[in-house]
């Protein structure tokens, strides 16, 4: 038992560095479950509802596979259309209705505060897989856990990490809720490259400052970086007051192998939030960069599984019985 | 095993008292599971094909979790867009394919009369979760469990109830098959509240009055009445010849506290079959009825879990192995 | 552990007839299970990732089924409308995302190649579950299995066999498939019934030669035939070039009861990849023949579900393991 017993996990606000420690920790854990050398039973006969009123394919399959790998059974529905909200129900209904279904709850909405409000009604405890452009705290959970486990490769910490964000970083919820995760941590070295357009919203800036951290702002990417981590995002180019705006900066944050030799130490580790569009139009993230061992953003989407784990051996308060009710794997897996 | 084994569940006009009974003795025998004080496995390795060809998110998640609380697994289908059924299959040969596929199938469908059809093609055991205008027997057995449950606690039977049913019961199928499940008890009196434009149909009102019930029709609410259940159902305004003539009725058919303590006595349990609209221009079930104990409108969605958990036990003939494959509840629930 | 370990199942050129047999081996060995005599855990904790880009209610509950009876536990997610797939995502960078969550895939999808494409950027064995007008391994596979499951009734062997293909054999991706598998056998006869507009490709004919095997073509059912097999598929009259050039045809490659009498042996044996259209202008396969013992329609879609759970078994390299994880079926069930 741990104080996430029986809560709700509903923003990146609510953890402080202990917690945080105790989630890592816990997620690190799951690896080998994970990765198919054993496997647990600790959840069998649990019930996780799986509740995605707006879709989400991998982040509600994430979810879901990270409940049947300690043996819980999962109920789901996906989109809005049919379900009794778009018939005027209320949140609150809706989760005192389905929380008498399932053991806890993962939910997603396209409305900022919806899972909160949810949660209010909710009689099992429920995770925020999403909330409009509010919250997602299991995704900033497993890029900081990315980084800490990427970072560990090179014997460094995030204490005095350098992170690169590169893109959107007006609208892009992941960098935002990286950025307040990494205000609990000493001595980061934050380097925000974006359009002006799309620069990092002030309350955020103001956070990172206040944490002590260091922190400069550009619109290009130039010179040679030290950074340990560049996280790159999307740009979209609607996000832009016009096509000829839009233009000015077209190909300018993506990234490529040649550019990343160019801006980057040979050890800089990329990460993007998935998923990357990769057509040829698109300018984000090349596949050329595919062959580049630096590449972790298919080790995160692997790390989310472990955080979301953890999430839910914590919240159900099983997280020092998950070894008790291992069992050997007996199917082919080459995952280990 | 009884005489529920290997059979459909299409109807209510299936069940005789006796059956109903065993129904309702077995529902009562699944709440340990259901709140979590432990859990059993007598279904592990059975499968519900859980048929929604109309979509139902909580009937649908119902049934599964139900299902996954007796140990089983659940495969699913949602809408009929992408089905077989939409190229012109027969219900027959939909129910021959998919009955190949799991072990006993709960199935809802728009059209009436379809769920009855695809049972006589299936090679297991069908339960009607929903046939368009005709029938919902899932839904009639929880409202009359619930009845019996909540009596229970004031040392009453249904045998005696008074049960006042408001709202329209034209169109509400559920009051139409509460009432004929009714009509197996003994000395029930009914209160009808409607506009007269939706007025129970006639057929109930004579299988009411041959069951030797007590009957009293009205269209409006009035006096103080010692009803011990309040059923209340949606008015939708689309069902009047007219808006003036839905104006004309606009908020008579409204429960809120203040109209409740005017015409009820302090122990009317508040029912309603979900969902409610909680906009504020719907005019049906009000949200400060939240804070009374009365209102037992989520009372009614757990017990749907319970007496679906009765019926497929009851069908797959596990009803008395349920115990003997108990487990204990290891992870956090606050259920019990 | 077998050649199949591990390994991808994309087409039906990749089987050898000694392939074949395995595969039909270890299928016929997984009927009891499948009919409930007994059941088996042997991938108790195992995840399938059954990904339906394109929908197919029957094929995807086949395959989760398949693997359910295993002991295994699915995750899935059908149509691609809000995959990162329609972002602009590419094939590998889905399969790269994906095949973290689970132990093996079956993936559908509407284009052409895109399953391969997918296999190569998946960490786990991938079963082609359709993808376009391409391939569809495992329908082959059952219908193949059923035709020498019927044949055996007779003491026949696909060795020896005359097959009667009648319909859309230009468009109809499952003869093709069949036809080619069918060429790793021996002296089969082949007789193709179709309009001339919907003949049978001239590289499927040049195949069927080459294997040494007898070949008739035609444009009408006549005569009487001495057929083991008739293999029906559905004529799309939108195939032909107008309704003039389709009207020539109605009727003329359907078969009924009367028909079958007239052109067939007693013992020929009725097949079709399903679903059949049965409303009554859809001249296919007429619902009279329901009473027919040798229409083997939903025989094949419960061989399917044996076909599917050897591949599972055998991808996972569990095949001799089954038995070993073996329990009773404590619930009711007709089907052994």
């Amino acid at each position: 038992m741990s104080s996430f017993t029986g809560n709700h996990i509903l923003s990146v606000s609510q953890f402080d560095r202990e917690a945080i420690e105790l989630v890592f920790s816990v997620a690190q854990s799951m690896e080998p479950y994970a990765k198919r050398q054993k496997r647990t039973t600790v959840l069998d006969g649990a019930i996780l509802g799986n509740l995605f009123f707006e879709p989400s394919t991998r982040t509600r399959v994430s979810f879901g596979t990270a409940f049947n790998l300690l043996g819980g059974e999962v109920r789901e529905t996906t989109g809005m259309a049919n379900s009794a909200l778009a018939k005027g129900e209320s949140l609150y209904d809706t989760a005192r209705v389905l929380s008498g279904y399932s053991d806890i709850i993962a939910m997603r909405h396209p409305a900022a505060g919806s899972v909160a409000e949810f949660a209010e009604g909710s009689r099992v405890p429920v995770l925020n897989g999403g909330d409009g452009a509010n919250e997602h705290p299991t995704q900033a959970l497993l890029d900081l856990f990315t980084i800490k486990r990427e970072l560990q490769f090179n014997n460094k910490t995030i204490d005095g990490l350098h992170i690169a964000m590169i893109g959107d970083l007006r609208y892009g919820r992941t960098v935002h809720s990286l950025s307040k995760l990494l205000c609990l941590f000493k001595n980061v070295r934050f380097t925000l490259i974006s359009p002006k357009e799309l620069a990092m919203p002030d309350y955020i800036l103001a956070a990172i400052e206040n944490a002590g951290h260091s922190l400069k702002v550009t619109d290009q990417l130039e010179g040679n970086m030290d950074a340990d981590i560049c996280y790159q995002t999307r740009i979209q180019e609607e996000r832009f007051p016009s096509q000829d705006e839009a233009n000015k900066y077209r190909g300018k944050f993506r990234l490529n192998q040649s550019i990343y030799t160019r801006h980057f130490q040979s050890k800089t580790v990329i990460m993007h939030p998935l998923p990357r569009d990769s057509r040829t139009e698109a300018n984000e993230l090349d596949n050329d960069l595919n062959l580049n061992p630096n590449l972790a953003i298919f080790r995160q989407t692997d790390n989310g599984v472990l955080v979301r784990m953890a999430l839910f051996a914590l919240t159900l308060g099983v997280e020092n019985l998950v070894s008790q009710y291992e069992k050997p794997v007996i199917w082919y897996s080459n995952k280990s």
